[in-house]
């Protein structure tokens, strides 16, 4: 049976992945040598593919880690000595603010609901903080925060190094990096690939901060310390032999993606994602989790579906569809649909039809 | 132009690789949720397979890490309070020893000159290690200690932990997993895979090892410690999103080494590593680096080709073989051939006809 994964991830694979795959074995992609000049090259492909698409700035580096969650850790690691502030409204986020915890650090919590968004009006001040942990899209929730909101945050927080969690709505968001200090994802979600790579986009402060804490005595680790990967990702290399294929795949989506013209898709995403909304709010057994609009994520679309739940998802996999279950406890009553750019409008409108259709 | 990877890794897939990769396509493999059961499936095959081939016993985990770097990183920092003692006679033994060092412990280290074994004849003792470190199988030198030295130094230290690095080695070798607490290799070597997945197999006492340091408040990492490695081995899975096409293909490579026949393919590859040195020795102008043959790796034959390296290589080369170039100050003068189960007894004939008659 054909089926069509709308999950927040793993999910679909790019079409253009199959073809890259291909081309990679018969290229002998993951066989060469992880210090070789053709290496060199898929490396600057990858860098230079998603500098455009995102619009990251030369100070920034693109290092290559293993997951998210390994992004996070080293995070906190290199550039947190005692006080780490997060915004915690979802799994992810608790996941964040957890690794600090974990590893010694004095993890503080501003939290919200579970689908709701955070009290931004009144500002937020952190003086003790040394970096600002915000997950930016959160996958569990499907609250995004709005970048400008983050923007402010850094702006109120001029002396904490501010990282977001863009794990999910990367390569559609695309956030200003001169007020972001660290950002990352992995590539088994917006980007459609395997799974299996971490992208870590990180300033000279980061290091600056990792440099500190070591001359300090602090433990940042071994391999991957921020400053070891800084060296070698100006060497267009990797500490150990990284995931080749994956850095591979990753230079051919985003190339794919800006040719096909970045723009276009994000304004797709955001057609999709407003009549997927709107096709849940159609239905009377469905209802958005997120009752307020502007803490949408357009790209993990949350139904809250009560009983109806597994006869949603069903109904949906009959058409090839398969939809994403709740999050933790929200397991048997929400339905979580990724709207990815790899998710085509034509699938989106037959999913919106049976969801508004659900009684 | 055809080309063989006979390099020591990244090296020439395994022809199954291919296969498989296009089944996991067809079947969805990259878009399965990892908390799935068809997730754990794949781990559990994969684990099934690896226990067979290399005679893993129930006690030991079969853990899913990125790199052997990252295994090294993570045993010291959950198994090692203070003191690591290294064997090194190489680069990545080296690297071991280095990773101890930067993680704050007090390593020590007992050398050997490049291309030596080590003098084992009088015993060790080493009272103070809380984890003696060998790498069995030195990718940079291609000398390989023989197990029963390894099991000797375990019966004349039982208080240590001892871990050993068995990158290149593996699925050659086949340890006495009750004389090793701990063993892992990276799988784009003797497995002939993809790089960007490690292999951590990890007995109980390396766990309680971590408790203890926690207990004291030693930090033992976040995501990737031992402890929570552990907790999630035994549901058969991760704690972030792994390299799920990794694993799959790590289960159809085993199983069809299982099916092949282990010992048949271990017995093809010292045929097939006596013929490489044979050639060496039987060329007037090149030699073994490594002197002693009780010293010499089975799957990392090194020549020292001297001012003939690049000439010999680009002969190799016009038949279609690419062999390795010497590791680090040697890389212009010696030639590392790899001698994996992937590679094929007729490719080996003519490679070592292009050796023996090197003048």
């Amino acid at each position: 049976m054909r089926k069509i994964y709308f999950t927040p991830g793993p999910t679909e694979l790019y079409p253009v992945v199959h073809e890259a795959i291909g081309e990679a074995l018969a290229g002998h992609v993951c066989s060469i040598n992880h210090r070789s000049s053709e290496f060199i090259d898929i490396y600057k492909h990858a860098d230079k593919g998603l500098r455009e698409l995102l619009g990251i700035p030369d100070g920034h580096r693109i290092l290559f880690l293993s997951s998210a969650t390994e992004c996070m850790d080293r995070l906190v690691q290199n550039c947190v000595e005692r006080n780490s502030q997060h915004f915690v409204n979802g799994s992810f986020a608790e996941r964040f603010y957890r690794t600090s915890l974990e590893l010694g650090r004095n993890a503080k919590a501003v939290k919200a609901e579970h689908g709701h968004g955070f009290e931004f009006e009144s500002g937020y001040s952190f003086p003790e903080a040394e970096m600002i942990c915000v997950t930016q899209n959160e996958t569990s929730s499907g609250v995004a925060v709005p970048m400008e909101r983050i923007y402010r945050l850094k702006q109120d927080n001029p002396d904490a190094l501010l990282a977001i969690d863009i794990v999910t709505s990367a390569p559609y968001v695309k956030p200003d990096f001169s007020m972001v200090d660290a950002a990352f994802f992995s590539v088994q979600k917006g980007f459609g690939m395997p799974a299996g790579l971490g992208v870590l986009i990180a300033n000279e402060k980061t290091a600056e901060r990792a440099h500190k804490l070591k001359s300090k005595g602090v433990n940042i680790g071994s391999y991957h310390n921020l400053i070891t990967l800084f060296e070698y990702a100006d060497k267009f290399q990797n500490p150990e032999t990284p995931n080749v294929l994956g850095i591979y795949l990753l230079g051919k989506v985003c190339g794919y993606l800006n040719e096909y013209g970045a723009e276009k898709m994000r304004t797709e995403t955001e057609v999709k994602a407003a009549e997927l909304y709107k096709a849940i709010e159609n239905s009377p057994a469905l209802k958005p989790l997120v009752r307020n609009p502007s803490d949408r994520s357009m790209t993990i679309v949350i139904a809250d579906a009560g009983d109806r739940q597994k006869a949603v998802r069903e109904e949906l996999l009959k058409s090839g569809y398969v939809a994403g279950s709740g999050y933790g406890k929200f397991k048997d009553s929400e339905i979580r649909i990724a709207n990815f750019p790899m998710h085509r409008v034509e699938d989106v409108n037959v999913i919106s039809e049976i969801l508004s259709s659900t009684t």
